[in-house]
């Protein structure tokens, strides 16, 4: 493979590769939006004609029962490992809209960032390995096998990427996964994720009154259920931190000794963890320090509540209902179906008689722990090292990409974390950005990672 | 005071009251909501010509800091009591529109009731005490004075209210007050209030990331804003439903054995309670009756909450901030300053020193208990025996009428409740309606009611 060609020929495309990239930043795809059903399809369609003008093979749009799968292959590589290369198009609602400095969808650089929804969350970095591939088949210089699955449906939990791995298992057959939803400690520390936590989100809504009632004439005399749902919201975690779910700690394997001390090397500081986020003080279960809360220990977040009159001013209801979502973030070792039993088992026992509740799922992932000794995973250490100049440290990530677990499950196969995000670029809230310096090493580091594998044998 | 004939000529005009009354219930004039500025003038308008068409003398509109009142006068009988008739003629907001079964402000006539916003809190009431008044000047028949005060603030909480008794003490001037903000137990069985709950209104907010975070990232390692203030508002009650501001209670007068007597003659039972609320069972403050907990006992309603992510489906935030509004309902001696300082010192006691936190007061409006033994309320007693023919019991209402305690402390003058909304009008809620017998019955005694004031001696 030739590398130096490879490199230089993609250092000479910068200024293309970033309009490119504002090109995908501007469709706003958002799964989880009925109103962005026909950006959904226009970012589809953006992908597999990028995936087909770089010169994959049997580029094609893929229909699931949700958004499609863009797939596309380059298989001229024979006896050499087959990388299935996994992404997602769709991104996170941009709301709060009022808290952006510009528009989400209106990709704007400022001091070497990129600024828009899914710059780094994470059309940047699908588009970051597309281009290394790009690169190298220009140069004639793709040394391996690739399979590209990029979802549509990732933020809102896969639903319908079980079903699509199944019914495709021969098509998405691989040596290993590369999966590109991920990012590096910062830009002069390189990292690499190594376990990932679970995602099992619900959505709880409780009922007391049929409609709603003025809070002067019944407050005092009839449950309210704002309430009922702060009680239960309050009960889900003692005064240590710890989640009350019935059951909720049986399966969390306990971390040993070395991992412990492993994750301790991790450049980590209270005061960049508070800088990061501007809270005023860290919190979580006693008995932990915070990496070990964010990636070895289960979290459960309410991440929306409503209940009765939230406009301006002053409105006396009682309301009729109030509600909230809950996401639990499992450790490997802990199943999100029986994470659901136990939500629901707390739920059981603990919303008073005087309401009626109701309780959906909306998404059940597994978490993953890989193996830090693979020869893929090793080939990801070279070349971070490579192209940062020093050794990446493993780590544990509090977020999830069910997605790994998944393919373990059904494909047997490890997936590789291999990234470009940074922890501040503020995915999921507002001015989400991607540095664009990082991402073009990100792209060389693709380049090199394809360069490594050529030297792996395969297994079996 | 020709009774028959002005009784007559009120029951030849049903229909083109009621048509008059639907006009008025088609202007929304939701004081609360800025959108609705031009809405409030529109209505003042049409209150100020209705006035003036029957005959009422000053009819003026009176700027305020906020909405203006309306005035009008009729001095006319010297020598007799001065009643000064109070009213308000916004309305809440109409959320949640869809469980509307027809537009809130497009009123329809179903089953001898008319349905809209404001229909029975309370443009039905001021309309119905004016048109009885109509009829007696029409028959020449006003045997006493008459001052009108009809604000357009009270579902906001009357914030410019006082500054306005205060520059106008002079005119508005009276014997006594006659407050038509209020109703009847039931279409058969009138009753009469003589207490009422103040209300001391409050929005908190809880503030912890300076920005929405990844929950999947930082949760576990940094308190959510959501859980800081479903703790809070968990923290607020007891297992018995007994309000944990420290302090609360101490300025709350027991309930004697007498007054408890009195209040067991009232008709209720827990079905009709469950039948007007739709909840599946009650629930209060431990010791006391439904009756007690409205009436007598202070309560505290979270009245909205909200935080993170509330639309369709799925979003991992951990988000800034988060909020809720609170009112408190008060009975008489527990004053509403007071009130406020306890909420506060329970937040600073409670709050985690791992957030910000924030308390605004909306409103602060005292509690009332009047007299049941003077002329005043002898007199409206026997209107409502003529006309509904049975005797009123008296009642404690749970719901405010700050303007009472107001009156009081500003006018030295107490104030009779005399209205005839019925409690399952659902007033705040969706599908607020009046029953129109009961309106035009509530015509009748209002005539009556000011026949029973020519006989009483003023006093002073």
């Amino acid at each position: 493979m030739n590398l130096d060609a490879t490199i230089a020929r993609l250092r000479s495309k910068h200024d293309r590769y970033v309009s490119e990239l504002a090109e995908a930043l501007r469709i706003p795809s958002i799964a989880t939006l009925p109103e962005h059903a026909q950006d959904m399809q226009r970012m589809a369609d953006w992908l597999a004609r990028q995936m087909a003008t770089m010169g994959l093979d049997n580029v094609a749009i893929m229909p699931t029962s949700r958004n499609p799968v863009v797939y596309g292959d380059w298989l001229r590589a024979p006896g050499k490992p087959t990388v299935l290369v996994y992404g997602h198009y769709d991104v996170q609602p941009a709301d709060p809209l009022d808290e952006w400095h510009s528009p989400p969808f209106e990709p704007r650089i400022e001091d070497e960032y990129i600024y828009a929804r899914g710059a780094s969350d994470m059309k940047g970095q699908i588009f970051a390995q597309l281009k290394a591939v790009e690169a190298a088949l220009a140069e004639d210089a793709c040394p391996i096998n690739l399979k590209y699955l990029i979802e549509g449906d990732e933020e809102i939990g896969s639903p319908s990427l079980e079903d699509f791995i199944l019914a495709n298992r021969e098509l998405l057959q691989c040596d290993v996964v590369l999966n590109c939803d991920t990012g590096i400690h910062a830009p002069h520390r390189p990292s690499i994720t190594y376990a990932l936590r679970g995602l099992a989100y619900f959505e709880f809504e409780v009922t007391v009154p049929d409609h709603d009632l003025h809070s002067g004439s019944f407050g005092g005399s009839i449950r309210n259920p704002i309430h009922v749902v702060c009680d239960l919201i309050a009960g889900m975690h003692d005064g240590n931190g710890r989640i009350m779910l019935p059951g909720f700690y049986d399966a969390v394997r306990p971390l040993d000794d070395e991992e412990r001390a492993q994750l301790r090397e991790a450049p980590y500081s209270d005061a960049d963890w508070l800088a990061l986020t501007g809270a005023p003080a860290l919190y979580g279960e006693a008995g932990f320090t915070t990496l070990e809360r964010v990636g070895a220990r289960p979290s459960l977040s309410v991440n929306g509540v409503w209940g009765g009159f939230q406009g301006e001013g002053a409105k006396t209801v009682l309301p009729a209902r109030a509600g909230a979502k809950i996401s639990l973030r499992l450790v490997p070792d802990q199943k999100p179906a029986e994470a659901a039993r136990q939500l629901r088992a707390y739920l059981e026992q603990n919303a008073p008689p005087e309401c009626h509740w109701e309780l959906r799922t909306h998404s059940l992932g597994p978490g993953a722990v890989m193996s830090r000794k693979s020869p893929y995973m090793q080939a990801a250490v070279k070349a971070l090292e490579t192209v940062f100049g020093r050794k990446p440290f493993f780590r544990r990530e509090g977020a999830s990409v069910p997605v790994v677990g998944m393919i373990k499950e059904l494909l047997d196969v490890d997936s590789i974390m291999l990234g470009f995000a940074l922890p501040d670029d503020g995915i999921h809230g507002p001015n989400e950005r991607q540095s664009l310096p990082v991402l073009f090493k990100g792209m060389e580091a693709y380049i090199h990672f394809l360069a490594a594998l050529d030297t792996i044998e395969r297994a079996g």
